[in-house]
């Protein structure tokens, strides 16, 4: 286990995950870098909202008031950072949010990769790593809306679109 | 406005809506009795969950943890019950509840109207209720995941599914 844990680990204090699939995909992906450089995950939420910001820049998201982002994430039940770790600089590469009653349901949000680190199987570390979180909090009804193009990588991690016909809705402002 | 002010109230401070299509919907239903009962809608979360247990029933929902609907109801950002007071009496006949993450996006759960206030566009006048407060509290992006017999429901009160293809998507325990 050492040499995973060291790899790839998350910031918080529960335990690792005894399938440990996410670990085993990223090591087969770093085993180059694995002595020096690790990826790990946090849910602590004082983030450099630049730096998000950054990140939402490279995938060409439209920019957010960071006065909302900033209430958005205080007010999120969990949110995870992905950082690359590459001797003593830490980059953050991936970030998602989720927004909870605490106890049946919870929403995903906002589920982001740094390009670099795209197709390398990132975004469904991170998306393992918070449906792990959201489990451990006894949430079982976990879900989200995904844009056309990511809804089968949402389905590969076990979402279902529409069951029983049960269909997303969204209201917007005129 | 007094008329429709006394049948049909919320209990909070907010300001009545300008254009009060709710209140008018209501008033066509309810002129045989408008002078002694009315409908009114609480942002209260101090709910007798046995009251909210008994309505949920009514509809044929299964039966949760009290304690979690507790718990949901003291996490979720938005609470609404609707109310039908009978001379002294008051009347759970609908209740609604959304998460948030206080900045962007909302999401409803547990829409219900008693089957005895079906029909009367009571749940339209809830949900109307609902999307005022929220978008009082600027909340931009309101989202649901309807069930197919409540898709048109939805879509008449202004609710897209699927936007641009966006799917909602929901993952269980195994």
């Amino acid at each position: 286990m050492g040499f995973w844990k060291s790899l790839f680990s998350g910031t918080d204090a529960s335990p690792a995950p005894k399938a440990a699939p996410m670990e085993r995909y990223v090591g087969d992906e770093a085993d180059d870098r694995a002595t020096t450089n690790r990826i790990f995950f946090s849910t602590e939420r004082d983030l450099d909202l630049y730096e998000l910001e950054e990140l939402c820049d490279a995938v060409g998201w439209s920019r957010r008031p960071l006065r909302k982002v900033k209430k958005a994430i205080q007010h999120s039940f969990l949110v995870v950072s992905m950082w690359e770790q590459r001797g003593a600089q830490r980059r953050l590469i991936g970030f998602s949010r989720a927004t909870s009653d605490h106890a049946f349901n919870a929403t995903v949000w906002d589920v982001v990769v740094h390009p670099d680190f795209q197709g390398k199987g990132m975004g469904k570390a991170l998306m393992k790593y918070m449906i792990k979180k959201l489990r451990g909090e006894d949430i079982s009804n976990i879900t989200l809306f995904a844009d056309p193009q990511v809804v089968n990588f949402y389905r590969n991690l076990g979402f279902m679109s529409d069951p029983e016909g049960i269909k997303g809705m969204f209201w917007y402002p005129d």
